[in-house]
């Protein structure tokens, strides 16, 4: 049996044969060996790198007193760096698991898109999980940036999570039972460590401690990043993330002491990343000279084209042949596969109208490792050709004797023509001279040539990467082409890359290197291999064989909720290969929506269930080709459990432990440092919801959910499994909730305070629910403005923005919480914030306000309502559910005819009448008769204010007539003072009436 | 090539091959691999243990900008710990060299003894340095306490110097040239980490911080102790460990800070011993189960007498034959191999003798690896014997019957006999009752088996260890013993010991296991293998191969100055073979200390000169038995190179430095928080030097040298030299100071303000030497007792006693200082210091005052001066001076007849005078023949109080028979008052004339 210390001797042998430096773990506790300086460092500036070692990794937050079976405070990870991008290191990282004794043609190994990114050191990358069967066993990035710093060249980086690939490769289920060397366990060697590491970063280290810690290492830092001293720099950042990291799994770290301390440890790592780039530089780059960059020995199969003869030319009347391309790719990200496929067709479509080739259909298709294109009976040459270039016109050229004008001379010394050989041609109607251009037709192979030079070039995703090609950019990196035009290769070369005629099938296969012999056979060979180059009939495929496989355990699957995820699957693999898996029954006992979860978004299942939709204990999974199906199947249900199992501790530890508890529990979780624990915040929001809740008429039931709800508020905040998954805030609430007995309103209202979890995410159904959800965002926008943590363009770090289009989203949804306005809201908020002792200056309280109604608007736009009608019922901005209201009171009356020339008249009025203006006339003043007339009408007029638009526009309308014969024959603005305010009072009179909160300018122009 | 990173990946191959488990390196700062938990925690308790591991050791001290060829910050060790020892490590390890390249048959291989200590962490152990041809590659050592803890099992630790065995093997003599991958070399992998490491730790550490972080570190270790979590508990310890290291090579420690700070980690250390050991208990000791003890596969040749059949008897009427009898050994230590053969010698014919085999001579010899016995013709059987067993008088055994008392009846009950068997005889010339007992002879198997056993058993050296064994204990392990009486193994065990007759001859031999025929035979094989037994034959073998190997280069070596060196390579080998090595003539420029330091005390060379003294570049080294001359010269020159360039370099550096800078940077190091710096209190020493040389009739050479010397004093302790080598503080300044120009007598008395060392070290020479040597001390003295630093019986860790002796030994050697007295001098001192701000009460100053005369005393005693005379000079003893001229005064005039009566008769006035009587009386009143003669006498008395004892004798003596009239004849205490106060007052009178300063009584005892 490989033991973990022999997997870990192996993979440094392995590496070291391949030209990679071992180096050691690191002497100061780090969270991943990308911190270690033989990364974080080595990465940056122009000199090579290649390394490979073990790292023992650092994760306070993953302290579990060595009980979970998969989570370890301390982690061993195999890191290896190789800068520049061999080219292949896909295939050397494949050999590297064959080293370690996995058999690559049993297995289900996959590239599942990872995008890298860790802001706190300003670093980013491209790349893939690994998965093994299901299990993420590698990360495997091409770094972009680090430091803040660009990288180039680009460097690889491979980390291998050893505790993963050894509990899968000895068959255990818990960490402790590993083999660690002969005779020994890893329970038996690591396990008191690994409890009492626990005990110390969840329970006994001292917060005060750690805090001052914290602050003297980035000190520390600073100061040695002032004495360009970048090496013990970069240690003492490292101290200061492990003195943060015990602070956060202590519960010691409000938010924002979090966002001010990344904004420090960034700023540091910043700092270390650019001198220590100037230092290299000023030391001339030592491992540049020429020997210092090892070889990597004994690489695979890349690149495909090596030693292929050069071919010979389109021969004169040759007929015409198919064109067949490929670009050949590592996996693309699924959502990238139908984009690429989309833009090959066009920039070649495009490419060849722009030609004179003649040719057939053209089709594209892809899959994650290639973009295939096929061109149907492509002629072997352009026609010659001729264009005009166009001079002077005729009337200008030449004089009146018929001699060439200076300007015709001219144009003809400038085409480098005699000027006897202008002809005359008609250019939009006009007679000109003009030179004759002569055009001679390309043959195929120099015409497709650029072709495919530019749509290689042109490639580009949604988000792009460099790799080891100098100039090439493109969405993971393209590593061969294919291209022929009949048995003939299409030489082309872009950058580094030059077109042949071997594909590259897939990996495990025995030769993986095909030789194409023309443009036909590129498909065939393709599909020989069982590749599947059409994604709809992938998609076919994924679909068909879901459904026999889940039929034969009598289950359905609905594909209809799962569209996302088989799209997503289609191309996620070349050729699909579906196995069906199974669990435990007894995980059924945990929530749905953590099993699917799971299974979907970490695990790309496809969940199978009963004919009444409810949850079998099976999945299905789609490995890519060929492999040992019971080997793949009890790899992916091996995962599972694991992560079931992970549940269903935390869930069953939850379950017993009071409510109360859990509710006292968020006493210790730090909201912020000024505003107090998360549980204070619970108080205030149940607070503030009681009174919101006064100026409201609920029922009883109503009532006394919302007082229990409130009392429990958050409490699931204080959940394992919440602490785990925080997206199951809410979920889970609603969960213990029921299961401690609570009513079922209850647990609904405490699902739905978390409500809505995104802009457009579900609303709040039930009142109390409404009314929680409110006060909870109440609260974090008033605390958070009254704490000047305003959010700005480029940062939000409260996501103030999502509370605040959360408010108006909710007020819009409910009526019945139409006495709710912002201003309402945000009062309560402050004089809550204010009992606790917390200033909250008037003008937050406005910033606040004005923040929130300005969502409103931004709302309606993102929906789509006409920025005009949005504008009519701005003033309404307040009270969302008004404006809501309005906005459908306009639409629904648009079609009524009068309602424009109401409109127009009352604007035409509020534009008349001054601000101010009150709404109360002397009618004995009145003389004119179209004024009396009118005065009668408006005397007459209900008042509509608290009314809606088709309320007031029957009784309003009859005053449009009257309106328009008052402009046209009374003087408003009167000599006479008295008579004046008369006149401008019964105008102001109209619009006093009319419903409130209109802005009547744009919603005239809107109409 | 063997690359670095494949020595590293070679040895955790061979460790893991032998059931070793590879943990990784600790992933905080640790200052040797020893400290990593897996060998701090793990040897501690019942519990088997094997690992290997990698540790990167840092050492702030050792920081040396990458410059220093041998010297780094950061160095490589591989650790091993075997526990239990598994009988073979040495072998075991051996085996590790080999499988890296190392060839063992031409390489020299020593066992160097050397005993590990760590009072920071309450650690001790016996072992070994080994020596690789004169560089010491690897420290082995037997645990015998961790933690205060006695260690059980001992546990085995090998720690290899990675970069001193890879400098040797690649034949680079820089670290940053060492190849440390293919292609990539240490200094272009680690140069810039080493350079700014060492900038952090000389430089750049904030001394604050590291205050602050050392404070922290150690209360968070003590509140885990507290939580009873020992492994984060000593995590911590190391982090304050590290913190406190990077303050030291700062200069940001003070002696008294260092003295705290260790007890302080002790006292952690041992706490979290003691836990983890509680802890481990209470777990249940995992590892003890029986499945995870690994095993040793592929170990060495021990133990050697496995499968030996058993012997026949000893054959009746067989003839005597010689006994011979091995116990093999690993390495002694030299001093303690001629105790072992003298304590085998002894056990040997004192075991015999009390016996009844008859014998011929004994002989023992011995060698670091075995003591060897041999005993002539010894019988094969004792004879048969009787003794009688003594009974009551034959008057109290029987009756006047005749008939046997019950006293004699009793007496046979209790020897088991029939009454009628007791016999009569004499005992003491008195008749008793017996009862003869047999004594049946043994033979000479059993006889020797039990001499054999009781010989092991009883083996002790002054400082013993355990091993293995579970009984036995000694200064090295004892591993094999052979007993042969004739052609017969001697039967015998001790503990798990057992005689056999295969023997271990050297282990680089073919075949080192040889099977002994007969006892005859034992010193003849071991002969034919090269063993020289006999260390005087070793030591003429030494003497004559050193003498012809110098005569090659014309060279001779002082055989007397190196007697003790001499001895010690006679038991360092037991078949010595000479080996001419020599060095660049350049470095001869070096001050010869520095060189014949290194050569004797480091690696035990014998320094080569010319015939008039000078060194010659040459030097001898004694490697152990057969070898590549070539390969071992060229590797102990290379290990002389590097360490004469670490010399060299630090000399150059020096040089290059202007004793201004350097008298400037001594205040930069802290001599202790209260009392400033060290330039601060080398102020001191040379203005309390000028005020001593107030008193002094100087000349004005010596005065200004004096001065010159004080603006100096204590410049060369900034240097590197010094700092590396603190024993040449002085001497560098001597040699320092000529080299700047300074002249010889400033140059002799910076030398010798050092001196005396130690007790009965060289005393300062010239006058402004001792003045300031004294000065120096003085302000030791008067600023410890000021802080109330004060020895005690136990504790002296400002070698205050060492101070103090050093002020008498100045103050008796030198006439020309009697005007200094210890008051004067701690009176200066307390002056100065006063004036510098600091306390000092005038009762430390008469604490120190009483401790240093108290110095005197027990200094005359050590020396062997009667005690009594000791005492009669102690009233002078702040005056050391005075109190040595007393003594020799003493001494010279003892033989002068008249000394003894005269001192006696001053005495008898001494003791009756009463203290306080004035030396005047009015000789008007006196009346007495006796006294009125005596009083002529007295009258014309020189008075020699400040005179000495030779020239009062010849004037007082006359007093002698006057005396001892008046005594017989006059009644001193007359009643009559003014009688009585006259006569008194004339006796006072003849003591008050007598040299000053002795104690009459104490002296008269003495004659």
């Amino acid at each position: 049996m490989l033991t973990v210390q022999d997997a870990l001797l192996t993979l440094q042998k392995f590496w070291t044969d391949r030209g990679c430096m071992v180096v050691q773990p690191f002497n100061t506790e780090v969270g991943a060996g990308t911190m270690n300086p033989a990364t974080l460092l080595r990465v940056l500036g122009p000199e090579p790198w290649r390394v490979g070692y073990v790292e023992p990794s650092v994760r306070p937050d993953d302290s579990r007193y060595g009980e979970n079976p998969n989570r370890l405070q301390q982690h061993t990870q195999f890191q290896v760096i190789l800068k520049p991008d061999p080219g292949n290191p896909q295939e050397l990282y494949l050999e590297s698991l064959a080293a370690l004794g996995i058999d690559l043609h049993a297995h289900d190994v996959r590239f599942v898109e990872d995008n890298w990114a860790q802001p706190a050191i300003g670093a980013w990358g491209l790349g893939w999980e690994v998965w093994l069967d299901g299990m993420e066993v590698t990360q495997f990035t091409y770094f972009q940036q680090v430091g803040g710093q660009n990288l180039d060249p680009v460097s690889v980086e491979l980390t291998y999570g050893i505790e993963r690939i050894m509990m899968a490769q000895q068959g255990v289920s818990h960490f402790k039972d590993m083999v660690y060397a002969p005779g020994i366990t890893y329970g038996e060697a690591f396990g008191q460590q690994e409890y009492e590491m626990s005990r110390y970063y969840l329970d006994d280290a001292d917060v005060p401690t750690n805090r001052e810690l914290f602050e003297r290492y980035t000190a520390e830092a600073r100061r040695l990043v002032e004495a360009r001293l970048p090496v013990p720099a970069h240690t003492y950042v490292l101290k200061s993330s492990h003195a943060f990291n015990v602070l956060d799994s202590r519960g010691a770290i409000s938010t924002t002491e979090r966002a001010q301390a990344f904004s420090t440890m960034r700023a540091l790592a910043r700092d270390v990343a650019a001198l220590w780039v100037e230092r290299r530089a000023e030391l001339d780059y030592p491992l540049l000279k020429s020997d210092a960059a090892p070889v990597l020995a004994g690489a695979a199969v890349m690149p495909p084209h090596e030693g292929e003869e050069p071919e010979a030319a389109v021969a004169a009347g040759a007929a015409p042949e198919d064109f067949a391309f490929e670009i050949g790719v590592e996996e693309l990200p699924p959502h990238v596969v139908g984009q690429a496929v989309e833009q090959v067709r066009s920039l070649l479509t495009d490419g060849l109208a722009a030609g004179r080739l003649t040719h057939g259909e053209v089709s594209v298709l892809g899959t994650p490792r290639r973009i295939v294109a096929h061109v149907q009976d492509v002629s072997a040459h352009e026609p010659d050709a001729q264009t005009m270039r166009k001079g002077p016109k005729v009337g200008a050229a030449y004089d009146d004797e018929g001699n060439p004008t200076k300007a015709a001379q001219g144009f003809a010394r400038g085409q480098k023509v005699d000027v006897a050989d202008l002809v005359r041609a008609e250019f939009d109607g006009a007679e000109h001279v003009a030179v004759r251009i002569d055009q001679p037709g390309r043959d195929a192979l120099s015409v497709l040539g650029d072709l495919v030079a530019t749509t290689v070039g042109e490639l580009r995703a949604d988000r792009n990467m460099r790799w080891s090609d100098p100039e090439l950019t493109y969405s993971r990196p393209i590593r061969w082409v294919v291209a022929l035009w009949g048995a003939l290769v299409v030489p082309a070369q872009v950058s580094q890359l030059r077109t042949g005629r071997t594909t590259y099938t897939q990996r495990g296969d025995a030769d993986p290197l095909v030789r194409v012999d023309n443009a036909q056979t590129l498909a065939p060979v393709l599909a020989e291999r069982g590749i599947v180059l059409d994604a709809a009939e992938r998609r076919s495929s994924v679909v068909a064989q879901t459904t026999a496989l889940a039929a034969t355990v009598g289950g359905v699957v609905d594909f209809e909720d799962e569209a996302a995820l088989v799209d997503e699957i289609t191309n996620l693999v070349e050729q699909p290969r579906g196995i069906l898996g199974s669990f435990e029954e007894r995980y059924l006992k945990l929530p749905e929506q953590i099993l699917t979860t799971v299974m979907r978004k970490h695990q790309r299942y496809l969940p199978v269930r009963d004919a009444d939709g409810s949850l079998r204990p099976y999945f299905v999974t789609m490995a890519n080709g060929v492999c040992d199906d019971d080997v793949v199947r009890e790899g992916n249900e091996k995962v599972l459990r694991a992560r079931y199992e992970d549940a269903a501790f935390f869930y069953d530890a939850d379950l017993q432990t009071p409510l109360a508890d859990l509710r006292s529990g968020i006493g210790k979780l730090t909201f912020e440092n000024r505003l107090g624990s998360v549980a204070q915040r619970a108080d205030r929001i149940a607070d503030v919801a009681s009174a919101l809740a006064g100026d409201l008429e609920l029922d009883s039931d109503d009532r006394s959910t919302l007082t229990r709800a409130g009392e429990l508020a958050k409490f699931d905040l204080a959940s394992q499994m919440v602490i785990e998954l925080s997206s199951l805030a809410g979920t889970m609430a609603r969960e213990y909730a029921l299961r401690a007995g609570e009513s079922p309103a209850v647990a609904d209202a405490l699902a739905e305070m978390e409500q809505p979890r995104s802009a457009g995410g579900v609303i709040p159904r039930t009142v109390p629910g409404a009314v929680l959800a409110l006060a909870d965002r109440f609260d974090l926008l008033a605390a958070m403005f009254a704490l000047g943590a305003k959010p700005t363009g480029s940062s939000d770090p409260f996501a103030l923005r999502r509370a605040a289009l959360g408010v108006i989203s909710i007020l819009r949804e409910h009526e019945a919480l139409s006495l709710v306005t912002v201003d309402s809201g945000l009062d309560a908020a402050a004089k809550r914030l204010r009992e606790q002792g917390i200033e909250v200056g008037d003008e937050a309280v406005s910033a606040a306000r004005a923040f929130t109604v300005g969502r409103l608007i931004q709302q309606l736009r993102d929906e789509g309502v006409d920025a005009r009608l949005a504008d009519a019922v701005a003033p309404l901005s307040a009270s969302p559910g008004k404006a809501q209201a309005a906005l459908g009171d306009i639409e629904r009356t648009r079609t009524d005819l009068r309602l424009a020339t109401l409109v127009e008249a009352v604007q035409r009025i509020t534009r008349i009448v001054p601000a101010g203006t009150a709404a109360a006339y002397d009618a004995s003043v009145l003389v004119d008769p179209a004024e009396v007339g009118l005065e009668r009408l408006v005397a007459a007029l209900p008042d509509h204010r608290a009314d809606a638009i088709p309320g007031w526009l029957p009784d309003a309308s009859v005053l449009v007539g009257p309106l328009t014969r008052f402009f046209d024959e009374v003087l408003v603005m009167a000599p006479d003072e008295r008579l004046r305010a008369a006149r401008l009072g019964l105008l102001q009179t109209i619009v006093d009436r009319a419903p409130d909160g209109i802005d009547w300018q744009a919603l005239n122009s809107a109409l």
